[in-house]
């Protein structure tokens, strides 16, 4: 919050205060390292080709514990570069050793942007995904990485990605509706016994704290592990990013109109659920011999650490097998922080050919 | 974490991102100004002082939503500046204008150590307490501004402070192990399923991932509100504080021998229970009419939103009525934080005159 100057410049500083700092924790590398979605993805993807690594230079950014480097080299590369802003970094090299691999992974301590690599690579591995795909925006170091050190025919891992959404049913819109509404009531309260107690009129702040506390209890996204059976109509893809070939100019700002229909009777239609899948398919050049898929979409046995968001519409919304949304998607950095995100919607609805009336929300992924 | 240049030089935009930016929520100052025990302190020492402010001129540090300044203005001051560091002092504006004081206070938005007054003042009032007195390192901004800014036979809103500790009984600490030891069972699962599935061994980071935890659950002071019971020895005062003449050095580091005496039968000793108490006194020159104290110690009916730390031992030891305790106290600053601290506590005990195991445990006020 309040972080960055409103010019867009990063302080280093203050990104490491707000951002990096959380994956000093071995307990959060652990935790990712627990996600089996997430590691089967990695694990198969490597594994299954093996083609891609065997006397290759690899290069894996923002490493962490080191396991996607540690794997690369187990596949049969030459030399992996492994890159690491924070103290993380020392961890890895611990475990590169322990693993008998301190011939083959080079664990490099710096932020990306900073490092200098003695030679460009064949192949770039990150794990850079955030809460709904570009949460954290970490996509922009693997670019800045890839265009100073992928050979002209280098292969991205993950090669794609892409963002969904979905309108979903949801008992949080109730219960977040609740929650701001107390939150509320002790603010009158609060008002009032200020007055009485300590003689002093707060009641020019009741404008400035609704806005507080609708933004937190109705317009920030929350992380849910949707069950697929809430989520009441078709998928919608928000945006596609082919790894090779995006610029951060290009996932900057994500503008889509797409569009969903219901796909249950008579449903409470409560927001909209956002996840990411990401694709291992190699290149034109160098694909892959065996495609592999990571999904972060609603599912009763697959979930993982990145859940979905769920966007919420208070009041949720009354809708019929057959409607149609259509939605206009915009979402940016936050000024404050540009690790965070705001989204905004639009939304026009269709019930047997007559238009609904449309709503639009604004929304802050923290 | 790792904020700060180990040089011990604060960036301001750092400091601005892990500490000033929860002041800027109203929420939070909403919290602070529910705290009956704390606004009926600052507003009886106010008002039944209002000699130390009728006609008079006074600074409030970090005035937050204004309250301080808009008492002090009401109280008679003839002016009075109020310094906030962030963007809360637009709301302070606000709350001045309503409640008609903007001829008498003025909104300063900058932090203490940068803002230019045009006159020095008779009355410095400030509400920097901290968990355990001193987290958040604010009296420094305090006492910067005392000495750049008060008149010779000016006075300190409070005028004295106190740390205090005492020999407490808690269930926390078999929780706390129970969460430690479910945290280590967890990891050497983690262990176990990742060299059989993904085939590295990951054993190395056992001792690091040991350590972590134990800082996290063992050695990390807690927030708790005592119950007056729970205390089963005599009270220590650790440090006194004379607001008027203390300096940023008398504070930096804190060290104390001290004693207690346990005055239960037969009961577990499971660490000790640290708080401050506040008293506006005014000055030797020009005292208080009314001194008024602030204890923020355990208590039935009157607990603040501080609580008081919880300092654990693990495991928690038998004691008997008469033991004594001679403890070493020693408090600085984080490395990486100057406004979290790290306090390391030695105990001797004697129990019939005879001496029992010592013991020596770091802890973390994060």
């Amino acid at each position: 919050m309040g972080s960055t100057a409103a010019s867009g410049v990063v302080d280093k500083g203050v990104d490491f205060a707000n951002y990096f700092c959380t994956y000093g924790f071995l307990y959060h590398q652990k935790e990712m390292l627990s996600d089996r979605v997430r590691m089967d993805a990695y694990f198969n993807a490597i594994f299954e080709n093996k083609h891609h690594f065997q006397g290759k230079t690899v290069l894996d950014v923002g490493t962490g514990s080191g396991i996607l480097a540690i794997w690369s080299a187990q596949a049969g590369a030459r030399k992996v570069y492994a890159v690491e802003a924070t103290k993380m970094a020392e961890h890895a090299l611990e475990l590169v050793k322990a693993n008998k691999l301190q011939n083959v992974v080079e664990v490099i301590e710096g932020s990306m942007e900073d490092v200098t690599l003695p030679e460009k690579v064949d192949v770039i591995i990150s794990e850079w995904m955030g809460y709904f795909l570009l949460r954290e925006s970490m996509l922009d170091s693997v670019i800045c990485a890839r265009d100073r050190w992928l050979k002209p025919n280098g292969v991205m891992y993950p090669s794609h990605a892409r963002m969904w959404m979905a309108p979903i049913r949801s008992g949080l819109v109730d219960q977040k509706m609740s929650d701001y509404e107390g939150a509320m009531e002790d603010w009158r309260s609060f008002v009032d016994e200020t007055k009485t107690f300590y003689g002093v009129d707060m009641s020019v702040l009741t404008n400035p704290f609704t806005e507080e506390q609708k933004k937190y209890y109705l317009q920030t996204s929350l992380w849910n592990n949707l069950h697929p059976d809430q989520v009441i109509g078709t998928c919608m893809v928000v945006k596609e990013i082919d790894c090779l070939t995006t610029t951060v100019n290009d996932i900057r700002n994500v503008h889509a109109s797409i569009s969903s229909s219901i796909t249950e009777e008579n449903m409470r239609f409560c927001g909209f659920g956002g996840w990411f899948d990401v694709h291992f398919r190699g290149s034109n050049k160098n694909p892959a011999q065996h495609e592999i898929e990571l999904t972060t979409a609603p599912s009763e046995d697959y979930g993982t650490h990145w859940g979905q968001q769920v966007f919420l519409l208070h009041p949720p919304l009354r809708v019929q097998r057959g409607d149609d949304l259509i939605l206009q998607f915009s979402m940016s950095r936050s000024k404050d922080n540009h690790r965070l995100m705001e989204v905004d919607l639009s939304c026009e609805m269709r019930q047997s050919g007559k238009s609904l009336p449309a709503f639009q929300k604004k929304f802050f992924i923290e």
